[in-house]
């Protein structure tokens, strides 16, 4: 096969064939296709588009460019869970204890942070030991004995849409729908679990800018489960502000950790209850939302999901007893508090300029191998529409040391504004069907 | 600059500064921007176009890429002219001399065949002993002394051209207005020359498949040229059938020398007519057409031409006896008659299927470096709408061998049709004012 007509025909507008996308991609993996072809092909499929047939095509061949995880020795209805990143977004961590605990097994590959956004995968190594680079049959067996596990995605899982990603970041082919569904398809049906719940984001903290791209990107994501024979269900949130107070590694942790006994930030509730009724539902535990909501309601009063995380942090290694004693988090030298400078609302003018605080604190990445300080970051003390006072304190910076604690102050006051008027109020959350 | 930025501008249908095509443009010369990424831009220029100052931006780039030639040694206006390819298109070997011999100096750097098309570099070759590579001064020598030189491209001419020229070739981005006229005109502008006549060829033996991509590719090429501030003319050819009757190296500079002795195919003629008259008129040799025409007559007529070829022909360490003495071109070993299989009226179905017969025989090139045979080709014995009766011969292969005959002979046939109706006619030339 002729990868220039592949090309040409994609240029041209025209819709390529099942056996064109697969030659593509596994001659891409074997290194026969070089990315310069490659980019312009990436180019075209950005300017074209593809339909729901190529994009499931696409996302299969990436999938079975490599190992395809087999969960199938965990009895039940695996449900994993994929958010498409944001600022502050701790879910994972809080719901898949909570989903667990309610009896579906969630055998759960994260991934790390990059950019604004932070990673679970970061957020859990801030616990003193906690290592995310487990064997599959490791991660197997733990899933069995606990119910929950989330690693890291190991290099054979779909390695060519790590060669795919690395190339689009490098030639502007990353914001288009059918190239991230399938990139983010391609490992969740390669990590092997039979249902996907997805928290699609949108709003200043989030790649996709407005609902209805959300929409667009959630609904494709779902028509390429639902072709992959995989339960599916999307809940797309808004992410014009951080989720939750904290923002940063291990402040998130300890947020997830107290929201686990108890004390969750409104917003956090509202998509936790979300998105564990629909991993429960999806686990065939739960048949309607009700049921699932009281379930997990359940699972918190009874305590039952923080023991899930105790044990979780246990099994992967991690000191358990970072749930009763936060001292043992790593901490941050300097605490600034940022205060109002005047009477009015707060409106958060920039999520991605409030995740970017963390960058210049230390706390996120610039590039991919990039070490981080896992103890710096933010605590929203005031959130968006909340009145405020002059003087009063917004924000406390956590960070190493004074400089870079007064270039995130700076970074912060450019990311929200006090306005006279209490802004708009949006939903938190839409499903597909809104 | 940050080349992504460039990227992301033109994919989203902006339009690129100056500064950031010439930032592209030296930094992929110095090797500092990998191809991967300029694929991506291609792809994205091929899909959402340049503007008109784009495109002489992007032009004047690659044209300041390598060597300016510097052509004000010679006294006078210098006039260049070029093809964008066709079959069995000699017209530059027979009007550089005709428009030489009326005193207008023609430093002309000429390009080598590839695919169905043929290249006046290899047609010169089949001179025996011609030689094509000759330094500047001895070009601008040669000039000076007789008015005309036929040479190669210098390596050091426009080396962006030749780089992006190789990756289009890969990456399906080859047809697209912007990137062909700048490509073209960048070594137009970088040879030197003060007048360009263009003769742009469409139909199916040319790249533009119809007389509107051909007129819109002449006018951003003149459009180039003007803002260049060169005498600008272009002549849009109808290649639907090839020029003359000769196809193939010899054959067409024995055709060539033939018209410069006054045998001349009635369609060449029509074609040499305009294109010397423009260019006598570019030089400033005359003020209107007829005047123009009537001096190319008599440079036919009194043998100056044909005495211009000669001495040029001396001058490039070629054998001039050739032009008495067709003997001492390369011979092909086999020569086949071609028949009507019934009675009608020949019409051409593919001109690229008749250069294919070239191709077959050993006489085109499939890549940059092949060796090829000067020898091999055919003449058209019947052309396009002629009458023809159940056995005339209507066309001469020249083969190296029986085998590479018949299948040329097959090739043929399957490019020509003879049908009941004379076919319709179209005009041969067009000006961008029709």
């Amino acid at each position: 096969m002729n990868f220039i007509n592949t090309i040409e025909k994609k240029r041209d507008g025209e819709k390529l064939s099942r056996a064109e996308i697969r030659d593509f991609i596994t001659r891409y993996v074997s290194g026969e296709i070089p990315d310069y072809q490659v980019s312009a092909l990436l180019m075209a499929i950005y300017l074209r588009g593809c339909d729901e047939e190529e994009t499931f095509e696409l996302t299969m061949a990436m999938a079975e460019s490599g190992d395809m995880v087999d969960l199938s020795g965990i009895p039940g209805i695996k449900v994993d869970k994929h958010s498409t990143g944001g600022v502050g977004d701790k879910v994972t961590i809080i719901a898949a204890p909570i989903v667990a605990a309610c009896g579906v097994p969630v055998a759960k590959m994260s991934g790390r942070g990059l950019g604004f956004t932070g990673g679970t995968l970061d957020k859990l190594e801030s616990i003193p030991g906690f290592v995310v680079g487990l064997k599959e049959e490791e991660f197997i067996t733990q899933v069995k004995e606990i119910g929950c596990a989330v690693i890291g995605q190991t290099k054979s899982v779909a390695p060519a849409d790590k060669l795919l990603y690395a190339l689009r970041d490098v030639t502007a082919t990353v914001g288009c729908v059918p190239l991230i569904a399938s990139s983010i398809m391609s490992k969740k049906i390669a990590s092997g679990s039979n249902a996907i719940v997805m928290e699609v984001t949108y709003g200043t903290g989030a790649f996709m800018k407005d609902e209805e791209s959300a929409k667009a990107l959630a609904r494709t994501m779902n028509d390429i489960g639902k072709r992959a024979n995989l339960k599916m269900e999307a809940v797309i949130t808004n992410m014009n502000e951080p989720l939750g107070y904290a923002v940063g590694n291990s402040l998130e942790i300890i947020e997830a950790i107290e929201a686990l006994k108890g004390n969750m930030a409104p917003d956090v509730m509202e998509v936790i209850a979300e998105v564990t009724a629909d991993m429960i539902i999806a686990g065939e535990k739960a048949k309607d939302s009700e049921t699932a909501v009281n379930m997990a309601e359940e699972a918190l009063r009874s305590g039952k999901a923080l023991e899930v995380l105790r044990k979780m942090i246990e099994k992967q290694h991690g000191d358990p007893r970072v749930i009763d004693d936060y001292d043992l988090f790593p901490k941050a030298r300097v605490k600034k508090e940022v205060k109002a400078a005047e009477d009015g609302y707060l409106r958060v003018t920039s999520c991605a300029g409030i995740g970017e605080c963390v960058k210049i604190l230390g706390g996120g990445r610039i590039t991919k191998e990039q070490e981080i300080d896992l103890s710096v970051g933010l605590i929203m003390k005031v959130k968006d529409r909340e009145k405020v006072n002059k003087g009063d304190v917004i924000c406390e910076i956590y960070a190493s040391d004074e400089k870079d604690a007064a270039n995130a102050e700076r970074q912060y006051l450019d990311s929200v504004k006090i306005s006279e008027k209490e802004g708009h109020w949006h939903p938190l959350i839409y499903t597909l069907n809104d």
